[in-house]
């Protein structure tokens, strides 16, 4: 073991970035016990020119985050500067230049893990990248190794936590999305363009991260079927609170006999699942092997602390290899699974429609769900003078079905709105 | 990368043991891809001649297991007899002779785990145990890997499936001790002898082995304070539920300003905690780390399939550092920090006394506690003709001064009996 010190530049110094940086000074001594050689921050690339802070030489700020990676003699680039590019041309380099990578950046490794992980093969170096899915729990990792020897049947949980305190917050206040939405903004939980979050972007490029890991495919986070949680009202909140569930955006893994299906919706979820147990803005995983049976994962989802730890966990791996003279030297496996398409998944549903009160307007819905050989479960319906308002729960339907049978409800004259059209979870598997 | 053959030999050939063999043949290709190179029985060690299983050849099995080990050729040992004798000189031989060691056996690892590592170390293998704790549950490699950049302050958790199948069962059912306990051995969750899980000795030895990797220090299995649940009884499950509260077995290891502190004992667990919610045989660990929060792992944490699917992940895991020509080249790090006596561990108490039903009595009780400078934050009399039942709960107070409390109490003419004294979770911080 040489104990010439570990190399690290930080590129970014954001609020991950910057609680990275500090924990680099503020804990040197325990990561040098850790890593067996020091670490030695060579430089800190930021976008605009700036002093310094936590007690760093100004001299390690740097705004050329091409002249560092390839400065030559870095053996860690940890990665905090968000979005595709200049991220994927500045690690490819790094690699090159025979650094390994340490990367939080989900859409990334969502979009370019495949050619990242061929390059670091390639030179011989690590890349790791845990803080990219569910912040500082500990998911990537036991995927890649713990359960390496086993076989992953389902990842299933919630891995936006941003998403997961807005519904949380509308099913114990009782508000509407857009209130929830503003208290995550104040809270800093969410930002002044949520898109990425509510709109179920981010859970998809993470289900894409996993999706490899868990299964070898090459699933871009454009492949992932994807609803957000925009339209989720407070009535469907109450309706679920009827029903014992409570309301959460999923994102769903599954292997099946014809190939893989990955997806990101909001679901009813019974109260009884541990999933529903996983409240707040954490994130909580359910990983479904053939051997080790039903594994949760639950803890913070971000938050640069949280981020910052995950981080740091990869440095130290990282660094004990490169200070042991070694690397991982392995890609995942690659196992070339089909896309199993969304449209041939089944569920159960949960629907809610606004119809007009009228002998024969019962007979006219149940038919169109009958003609497309989709049994009801459940069936319930409040009148409301000239109006009514029609409960459904579907048996396992597929998404085909559902669709179509949607389209066909709203072209009958007495149906006035379909409200609601949600999956139930734990009965919606791939099949 | 060599594509000479992975050569494992097994040593011990029960529930877990058959099991491994059976999924190191029928996922024979599958593993392959994971590790890089196929893998081969070399032998299986059992206790009696026997024939065959799982289609392998009777030629494998030895009654010789110190002959299997030094053969000479292996790569790796995989240990499932369990004992500490003679399982410590056979991986202690094997490690010597060049092979890289995966064992579930808890208490071997817990009493030499110190010893094992630099053996390990010495000879440049690998030294894996990830179904030692928690069954398929992947918590040590997390603590080591993941969170080796974080400064973890506390694991608590179940760590035994057996006694919380127990309490859970006499939770849902009022039974008593006695008839949970049957009920878990005709299940299988429990065995003939049930000594080793129902008074925390199960437990005590996970603990021991938690410790070392949360906080790198030596801390052996006696050292433990342990107290187990078989005196618990269905009033006090009950009295648990009037405060929204269950019982649960916990194992709680904690860093102090003054050291570390590990213990196992019941406690009462508000219900709204996480680790209420992990039920029936499960087992689940929550860790606080400094930077990553609150973690939760929970899963199976026995059973002959997910032992032998963490098993098979450790092989996966060396197999490959295996094949690259590698090992992990680190040992856990240790700290040298003192143990933390229990007798100044802080808790609040619930307490529960028969008394005779007599003016003064109620002073006479509450004086000793104030005598020790001790608050009580609830009581409550349940009168019943000339005796009275006193429950009480204590603000934060060490063990040493509720044990003198205790005796003293005991000593009162008016005491007839001390039913319960438990500790009252998350508020029984080491101090």
């Amino acid at each position: 073991m040489n104990l010439k010190p570990l190399r690290v530049a930080l590129l970014g110094f954001g609020s991950v970035g910057s609680e990275v940086a500090r924990l680099l000074v503020s804990r040197h001594d325990e990561l040098a016990a850790r890593i067996g050689v020091p670490v030695q921050i060579a430089g800190i690339a930021v976008r605009r020119p700036r002093g310094t802070a936590h007690d760093l030489e100004p001299a390690l700020f740097t705004t050329d985050p091409a002249g560092l990676v390839t400065d030559g003699d870095l053996d860690v680039v940890i990665e905090l500067m968000g979005g595709v590019e200049p991220a994927r041309s500045l690690l490819l380099a790094a690699m090159e230049a025979g650094a390994c990578v340490v990367t939080a950046n989900k859409a990334l490794i969502a979009r370019h893990g495949g050619e990242l992980h061929r390059a670091a093969h390639k030179h011989g170096v690590d890349l790791a990248y845990e803080a990219s899915v569910a912040g500082a729990v500990p998911l990537l990792r036991p995927l890649r190794e713990s359960l390496a020897g086993d076989r992953v049947n389902r990842v299933a949980g919630i891995v936006n936590g941003t998403t997961n305190y807005i519904l949380d917050r509308m099913t114990t206040s009782g508000g509407t999305f857009p209130s929830a939405l503003a208290e995550a903004q104040w809270l800093g939980y969410a930002e002044a363009d949520p898109t990425a979050d509510i709109e179920g972007y981010d859970a998809a490029a993470k289900m894409a991260i996993i999706a490899r890991l868990a299964f070898g495919v090459e699933v871009g986070p454009d492949d992932i079927h994807r609803e957000g949680i925009s339209a989720i009202t407070p009535r469907d909140i109450a309706d679920a609170k009827a029903e014992n569930a409570v309301i959460k955006l999923l994102g769903i893994c599954e292997r099946t006999d014809h190939g893989v299906n990955a997806r990101v919706h909001p679901a009813l979820v019974p109260r009884d699942h541990v999933l529903a147990g996983v409240t707040g803005a954490d994130n909580g995983i359910l990983v479904e092997a053939e051997a080790s049976g039903e594994l949760l994962f639950r803890g913070p989802g971000a938050g640069g602390l949280p981020t910052a730890g995950a981080v740091l966990g990869d440095l130290v791996a990282v660094g004990r290899n490169r200070a042991a003279g070694t690397s991982e030297r392995h890609l995942p496996p690659t196992r070339h699974l089909p896309l199993f398409p969304m449209e041939r998944v089944g569920s159960r549903r949960s629907l809610s429609m606004l119809v007009t009160h009228r002998s024969g307007v019962l007979s006219d819905v149940t038919s169109v769900f009958s003609r497309h050989g989709i049994s009801l479960a459940t069936i319930r319906q409040d009148v409301l003078g000239a109006e009514a308002t029609l409960s459904l729960t579907t048996d396992t339907a597929t998404d085909a079905a559902i669709t179509t049978v949607v389209r066909e409800l709203r072209s009958l004259p007495t149906v006035r709105a379909i409200h609601r059209s949600i999956r139930v979870h734990d009965q919606d598997r791939a099949r």
